[in-house]
């Protein structure tokens, strides 16, 4: 696996108001009974044109080098990576992460999660980069969130998870259209998740940049962290923008070689 | 008519590399005879999704003041501002340059250049601002650009340009569905102007970025100027995407109290 690119330092001042500041010393006990909501940050890199990649289903590099380490940065400050069942299909992932967070050379494990409703992942993860990972003990095995019904109606399901050490996340309502997200972040804490890093793809984005807590009315995101590319990838592109209107609070910019990357809070 | 706050300082060096390098001097005659087409600035506000405003035909105020002040500077680096009649009737903007662009406290003339191919803008041009402006010497009237069908089908329309002071420019072929650009740069040339920021809408900024010289290849833009502010709009605002890929070249980035700016050639 290749190494990444030293991290460019400026970005350690400039992204540490946007981490989950959680105390990592907490013990499991507390954290299972804690009834807070995970922190949840969005990242993706897009286009000028808010575009994340320059077709469906097609793998588009966007951002800079300096960007991707900035990637792997964020994810070591995280428990859980999140993506949907689209873009693990689209890009074969390793979701691990590969920034050395210590002087002894581990790397940080981070949990992989990813929203799967009908279990399309079945037949693709046996040969993914993912699995590979994982049997390489250079990242984890995946929680992936399915549809209560699906796995009633297809008990093999369970069995294939099992077999390849997957987490089930089995979950009731409908998933397909609108993301109970509240409801997936809660089981997640559950299971010793305190923070979580949203990666994409576009459905999951737009659908969490436009939820809301049906109780507080707030935001679920807690930061926003997007990575602005100086390219127009054109109306064919797959788009980010979320259902209404969304004003953000706190928000700092930054310039790279390339790129800009703005981080903020959410009203 | 209120005063603009002042222009921050570090947008002139960052602005200059991007701004048309025209000799000013030269006369209108040598001018008038130059085969090369004038020095077209692309330059707007957009939402992270990059929309223009909430929703079409809505005004929608997106950039912070200290941006308004930098579109006000760069009027005045140009001799013409071009915008679309679709903006023009949202908008009712003045279309002139509250810049101060010298010591005796005058300000710069720049000619408002308006896409029009079938002459909406009669009825509403008697109580705009734009005519407003001229009529206090605050500004120019305008060129505006029509089909010459329509023109020949509408003689009125002549009559009433040559009695408001509006400069007539008829253009032949289709410019409903995709503006020939060239041809319309090429004219406004023959009447002195070298340079041209075009400023919207939607549908013009679309039309030009996806827009290229049919010889040489080249795109018609030579700057980019585009402001982004840290807020979504959503899908239901008006958006700026080009038909294909767009890659930059020469990029800068600059940022605000609240917004980034991006400068850049095209490719």
């Amino acid at each position: 696996m290749a190494s990444l690119p030293p991290l460019t330092e400026s970005l350690v001042p400039f992204l540490d108001p946007y981490l989950p500041q959680i105390n990592r010393t907490v013990s499991l006990d507390k954290a299972e009974t804690d009834e807070n909501p995970p922190f949840i940050t969005l990242t993706f890199a897009q286009s000028i044109d808010s575009r994340i990649s320059s077709s469906p289903g097609v793998r588009t590099s966007i951002s800079h080098l300096e960007t991707k380490t900035m990637t792997h940065y964020l994810r070591s400050k995280h428990d859980a990576l999140l993506v949907g069942i689209g873009t693990f299909l689209a890009d074969d992932p390793k979701l691990n992460c590969r920034f050395r967070v210590n002087h002894n050379g581990m790397d940080h494990l981070i949990r992989p999660v990813i929203i799967d409703p009908t279990f399309k992942l079945g037949s693709f993860y046996e040969g993914s980069k993912l699995r590979q990972v994982s049997l390489d003990s250079k990242g984890l095995p995946p929680i992936v969130v399915v549809k209560l019904s699906k796995i009633r109606s297809n008990p093999e399901i369970e069995s294939f998870c099992i077999q390849h050490d997957i987490v089930l996340l089995p979950l009731e309502g409908e998933l397909a259209s609108k993301f109970q997200w509240i409801e997936v972040f809660k089981e997640l804490k559950k299971r010793s998740i305190r923070s979580i890093m949203v990666e994409g793809g576009a459905s999951v984005i737009n659908s969490l940049l436009s939820s809301r807590d049906s109780r507080s009315g707030q935001p679920l995101i807690d930061s926003l962290i997007v990575t602005i590319s100086p390219i127009f990838l054109g109306k064919s592109g797959v788009e980010v923008s979320p259902c209404k209107e969304l004003r953000l609070s706190d928000v700092s910019w930054w310039t790279g070689v390339q790129d800009s990357v703005i981080c903020s809070h959410l009203n």
